[in-house]
């Protein structure tokens, strides 16, 4: 590689709103995105929400010339919905399927159906090993009273694990998608602070689009306003995040948004907003990873939002634990009724009330035992990720405690250990 | 690091069979087993079906003082069973939980409700990072009819996918565990092909142990000798697997297994043998990867492998849409005599007939939903494994024709790519 090197990467994002027989305008959508993506000929384009394999298979056919590699990610019950079309080829794929999702009851909402993951690319461009990721965090419905945030906290954790423990050979990582997150959100902080991505948004110094950078916004006609109270102008929840390890500094040269209309014809290509980044890798010489902050550890950004997650993640065990325990008890009420029930009926009298409840107590006894074994699941990954959030909040400890020349490497568990084992 | 650098490790690996109220003298052989750790002092237990969390922590603090760091790794409803004790600080871990894992319907074999996965932890030994995986798949319950061959395979293909993706920067990989899998069998040839791993067993000169190196042996008071049929010797299933990067090499200087007895007492510590090895890594010049091999791409073992994986996952995929189809049909079939039923009871006359046939319409409506919901998530995942491994398969192929100096690099991924992308 040339000491001059330098790298241009024009990257697209578009959640795509693809919900068959629900979303609307859909095929008329599809088109034209097809029809801008070949126009623009980007390096990248990140898609979420492409839950119809068909709609994949079209856009595949339609931008084979300009995007010769292409990836859909299968997980779940329906799909993750995350494709990839790439112009230079995918060398290699593989992808995380977050532990937890929402609920199977929760049916109106669908997320526990869909197996939201995150998936990664690994391409070679010009001598450099690229990492792109792409996901998609469950959705948020309320955020006054949200039922779903220590699941997109353990989701974000996880996407934020999966980066660190998957790139360590990469030059280049980009994150893009959809993460449901406002910027100051728990999840959104974490995965900032342990992966030490950057933002787009924030970094670059030419901006076109939506007011604040926003990716949900009124002006289009797909949104419903109601939903984006009390956010006037939007809300920003999409993102293009980078980073780039030593010997090599990344930079976004621009990033535009849509404002609500296609770029075009005027009608938007979905409820979300596209981001359109262009990126600059170059060489730089090996310094210092700007995360690091002085200071006594309990103060230090990344041992903060560890500790603000880990408070999130004891409440959401704790209700994991109340529900499995709730519906144990109900379990036995279940036998219980069941057992006065076959008594009643083989003893004659009340013979037809026995039969007409034999159905709800039998319904009654499915649905706990389905409750308890799902809330059980939930309380095992949450476990998990506080197990892991826990040796990360003590390492971290101890690297802060040890001075900042030591905290990159440690913490991101680059560390050249000192112990010599030599026979 | 000195250029004589030279490392040993002490590794040891037992499916511990500790099933709540099911495992014989689980308390007892936990207890020995313990013992056995403390006295021997190995730089690493890797552990497989501690199902109780309880035993871990019993372990836990009875091995403190030799095995300072230890993990639990959690997943599903029960957990993954997989355990670890460390003489050494663990740096970082984490876990993959593999897409299909048997039927929930099969309860009486349990494995769908086991999450089982593989573990990762990091390590750092003398300025060398290591990373140990511990992992226990699908189990084989009838070899003639295997119906979760399909499934076994794709564990161990995410396995190898696993360790291949996390292991990109360690100087030393160690996989230890019980596969399930025969040395022959299609899985257990995936992942050495794949991820390059050498077998403890057949490398190392100092052999001591069960015949063959069998890890179920019929000797063993805890295994039933009917299951062990045809293989009179027993069977041999628990693997140590190691690999080191370029610069580095491992060899596996003395292999043991128990034989059936514990060491000691003369009642063996589980129905599985455990495995005893001493590695030893040291400093050596950069070479060529073993696995590559001259020839025509179709003959080469790894295109040969990837190609019998594909047949047996195209057979589960065109089973899995079969089942799907099948529960699709018996829905609709419920639905018709649920209709036909309210018809009935509205009607009066056969009314106590319509109400006694309620329950089991609506028991098949809802069973046909859960294997409709199942199987589609099962073919998904096989569709996913099979997307993973044509990509493979490409570019072994691809690697193949253009010679074998450029194949470790581009099958391996490690390849820097030659197209320059410069402004």
């Amino acid at each position: 590689m040339k000491p001059n090197f330098s790298l241009r990467l024009r990257v697209f994002n578009l959640n795509c709103w693809g919900i068959p027989y629900l979303s609307k305008r859909r095929g008329d959508r599809m088109k034209r995105l097809g029809d801008f993506l070949n126009m623009e000929s980007f390096d990248l384009a990140l898609l979420q929400e492409v839950w119809s394999e068909q709609d994949f298979q079209y856009l595949r056919q339609k931008l084979l010339p300009t995007y010769p590699s292409a990836h859909y990610f299968r997980s779940g019950i329906i799909g993750s919905g995350l494709c990839v079309f790439s112009k230079h080829p995918i060398q290699e794929f593989t992808q995380h399927v977050y532990t937890l999702n929402g609920y199977p009851y929760m049916i109106h909402h669908g997320d526990w159906f869909c197996g939201k993951a995150v998936g990664l690319l690994v391409l070679h461009l010009g001598g450099l090993v690229l990492n792109a990721y792409v996901t998609h965090l469950h959705a948020e419905y309320n955020r006054q009273k949200d039922i779903y945030l220590a699941h997109r906290v353990v989701q974000a954790w996880e996407l934020a694990h999966f980066i660190h423990h998957t790139s360590k050979k990469a030059d280049v990582v980009l994150l893009c998608g959809d993460l449901n997150l406002h910027p100051k959100d728990l999840g959104c902080r974490l995965l900032k602070e342990w992966t030490g991505l950057q933002d787009a948004y924030l970094e670059t110094r030419d901006f076109k689009g939506s007011e604040e950078g926003c990716t949900m916004v009124p002006e289009n006609c797909y949104v419903n306003r109601k939903e984006l109270h009390p956010f006037s102008c939007g809300i920003r929840i999409d993102y293009v995040l980078y980073k780039a390890v030593s010997g090599f500094c990344i930079s976004c040269k621009t990033l535009k948004t849509t404002t609500g209309l296609d770029p075009h014809s005027g009608s938007p290509l979905s409820d979300h907003e596209a981001l359109m980044a262009t990126l600059c890798v170059r060489h730089s010489p090996p310094q210092h990873n700007p995360s690091s902050t002085h200071g006594p550890a309990e103060n230090s950004p990344l041992v903060v939002v560890l500790r603000e997650a880990l408070t999130e993640l004891d409440q959401a065990v704790a209700q994991a634990h109340w529900w499995a325990t709730f519906a144990g008890y109900t379990i036995g009420l279940g036998l219980l009724l069941l057992a006065v029930l076959c008594t009643l009926a083989a003893g004659g009298g009340v013979r037809e009330v026995a039969i007409l409840l034999w159905t709800p107590s039998v319904g009654l006894l499915l649905g706990a035992g389905a409750v308890y074994t799902f809330h059980m699941q939930e309380a095992k990954g949450l476990c998990k990720a506080r197990a892991e959030l826990q040796h990360v909040l003590g390492r971290a400890r101890e690297a802060q405690d040890l001075g900042p020349e030591s905290q990159p490497a440690l913490i991101l568990g680059h560390q050249e250990g000192s112990r010599a084992e030599d026979e």
